[in-house]
């Protein structure tokens, strides 16, 4: 206990100059014109580029501990980098680079009757923390969506790409300095022990915001223990309701689509809910697809009595989040039944109804209480590049600041410039 | 110890049960018509106007147990309430009423290449709770404020205002029960011992947000302590730059405005620095003007020599936060070190500049990170109703979700409302 007291000091000790230097650099990224933002964008796609053999030899190390510490042949996939995955980062970074700079748009602006002109202006929020696990393109994806913003960044990867990480940042930070901006606009952790994590969580003065990116207990954990502020993201039980008069090919196709596309997402679904005078025409075939799919169907009595390979669901199945190709299936009296059963199970990420009743798809998308709710579309589009925000830093689950895909205005705070000719309160 | 631990858990069984009927009120209020949920403010108003003898009863007892307790007069009359401050209740309430309502607003809508049509939509934000201190207005602006963004209520307000309190919030009750609205859709939190607003703090699941409402101590408490979602409100060590060219009549009225019209307020300016070049012409006579409106100048030495009544400023003087009739004085040797100052020792609530140069005035409100900047204007304006809100919750000194006053927008968040016609993710 003492020990370990004593090595979260010595690493808070080690975090905290690292945050302070992110923080100097702030200010002179929140005043940067957007074409020096720009540049500095421009000079890490080239440097990423010119750059691809170290980091691949670096990505190779880190593959090579991976497999010394028996890391799934999954994990190893998402820590992998080739050319055509340095590729798709670089086209990251310039698609971010095409996007409009929110830095200085004036939201919105009015006259007082007294004469005083009041305008909101977004501005950076200052610094952004971030911790997250696997990828390394996560490393270029997030600083780059930051810099865009006018923050600055203090970035905690996971262990397991510590490697190609530092390499990352060194390549960044340099490019940044060409572009002549502060290097320290970027900084990496590169201490990956779990208290360098803790540390953030308290970096209070230093951070604006914190937001985790990566599984559920590494979000719980920040949620409940950051005295900074956070941005909550990630957590997904999504649902897709068939309706009664539902096209049956249409809602075969999302609900494959929704369930199967990526499976270990947050915005995949979880639990199919079906209408019950449809049930008949549409469960059986559904799930023979899904099925013939790779996916466990795990059904309510009604359903299983209608497609017999299906096992029986517990209640435990309607509460849980598979991330994997597992769909639990209930069959429903009507929308209130399935509205109801959302509210209850669901985590407020992204739910589905496929109808063609006006009435009730109202209903689900007023009653339905979540970040996106999709009307005959598959919940797989709760993404910041499919909303056409070019990038996302994750996608949001809690009611403040953003909601949803987290993309560059939710980056930025507001300040309400107040112009006047004298006036004074009385 | 132990003894403390038993009175926690057992505030905690007495407020959880509180929590879970407002949570249960919230889904209800949150569908309700604009039209209802405005017959409850009217029926709000009119209870009010009807019971003004069991109100003032009330407020009496508050008002003769603080005698008792030896309340300063300041607070006793912060306290006090009387037909007209009664009257005052019931203007809040009928303009909260004239307000439009912010909850289903399309904030943006865009349609993707793939045809899919993104709405974003303003909903509530669920269930607010708040920490509040002596005002037993405070009771009803907030209850208002929050129905009307659709939003449930918990309401845990000081004890010096505990009796009148008690007494709004069954009006308030009653009166939403008349409208056909859940009486739970307020609550007030009637045991006012220290530990009920801890409890409040840890209210994960119930509340959406908390706002703390009072004195710098509550405000840290709540935000250091707090695992549910807090908006920061009030801290203001705010300052006025008088320029090199300003019109020097101006800029008197402005120092006497922020700084006497209500010094205990968090927009008052705290310190005025002032330009050397316009210090000799400038301060004699703004510094004997404040001094003969009850103000304590204590200053730099240039100040000092200028104008000798002046006292000495300290370090401390720069950061400190009177609330009171003092004022630091610092003569500057322009706008680059008045930004400097300021973002040194200002707590980024509101910051003014008098001046008349346009590219100083570009740079003051470009660079100044506050939540409301001033050109030529007072900034005691920082406030919801001066803004055009209506009324406010408080003013937010943080960065997310709201920064500034806490309007009716900012106690809503948003949904995407996505529809297609069949689109799945390839």
């Amino acid at each position: 206990m003492a020990g370990s007291q004593v090595n979260e000091e010595a690493i808070r000790a080690e975090v905290e100059p690292l945050a302070a230097s992110v923080r100097a650099a702030a200010p002179v990224l929140a005043l940067a014109s957007t074409g020096r933002k720009n540049q500095a964008l421009r000079a890490i796609a080239e440097a990423l580029d010119a750059k691809r053999a170290e980091i691949l030899r670096a990505n190779e190390r880190d593959l090579e501990a991976g497999r010394q510490a028996g890391l799934s042949s999954a994990l190893l996939d998402r820590l992998m980098l080739n050319d055509k995955r340095i590729d798709g980062i670089i086209e990251g970074v310039n698609q971010v680079m095409a996007l409009p700079d929110p830095v200085g748009e004036i939201v919105s602006g009015w006259r007082r009757p007294n004469g005083l002109e009041i305008r909101m202006v977004r501005v950076p929020l200052g610094v952004v923390g971030i911790i997250y696990e696997a990828r390394p393109n996560v490393t270029v994806d997030v600083a780059v969506l930051c810099l865009k913003a006018g923050n600055a960044v203090l970035l905690r990867g996971g262990k397991e790409a510590i490697n190609a990480n530092i390499v990352l940042a060194d390549i960044m930070r340099a490019a940044i300095t060409d572009a002549g901006l502060p290097a320290d606009s970027v900084q990496l952790i590169r201490n990956t022990d779990r208290a360098t994590a803790r540390a953030m969580m308290g970096l209070v003065g230093y951070l604006d915001v914190l937001v985790p990116r990566g599984g559920h207990s590494l979000i719980r954990t920040v949620v409940e223990n950051a005295r900074v502020p956070v941005i909550e993201t990630g957590e997904g039980n999504c649902h897709l309701y068939v309706d009664y008069n539902a096209d049956v090919k249409m809602a075969e196709e999302i609900a494959f689509n929704a369930k199967t596309q990526r499976p270990s997402v947050c915005n995949a679904i979880e639990t199919l809910l079906v209408q019950r005078d449809i049930a008949p025409g549409f469960l059986p075939s559904a799930c023979a697809r899904l099925a013939a799919g790779g996916v466990e169907i795990r059904g309510c009595p009604e359903t299983v009595a209608l497609f017999t390979p299906a096992k029986p669901a517990t209640e435990e199945d309607w509460a849980t989040e598979y991330l994997a190709l597992i769909l639990a299936v209930k069959v429903v009296a009507n929308v209130d039944e399935a509205i109801a059963h959302i509210a209850r199970y669901g985590t407020r990420n992204s739910e589905g109804i496929v109808s063609n009743d006006h009435a009730n798809i109202e209903k689900f998308t007023r009653e339905v209480d979540a970040a996106a709710v999709y009307v005959n579309a598959s919940t797989r589009f709760t993404d910041g590049f499919e909303f056409g925000f070019g990038a996302e830093l994750g996608v949001s689950t809690q009611k403040l600041h953003v909601r949803g895909p987290i993309g560059l205005a939710a980056l930025t705070s507001s300040r309400y410039v107040v112009v006047g000719t004298g006036q004074v309160r009385s």
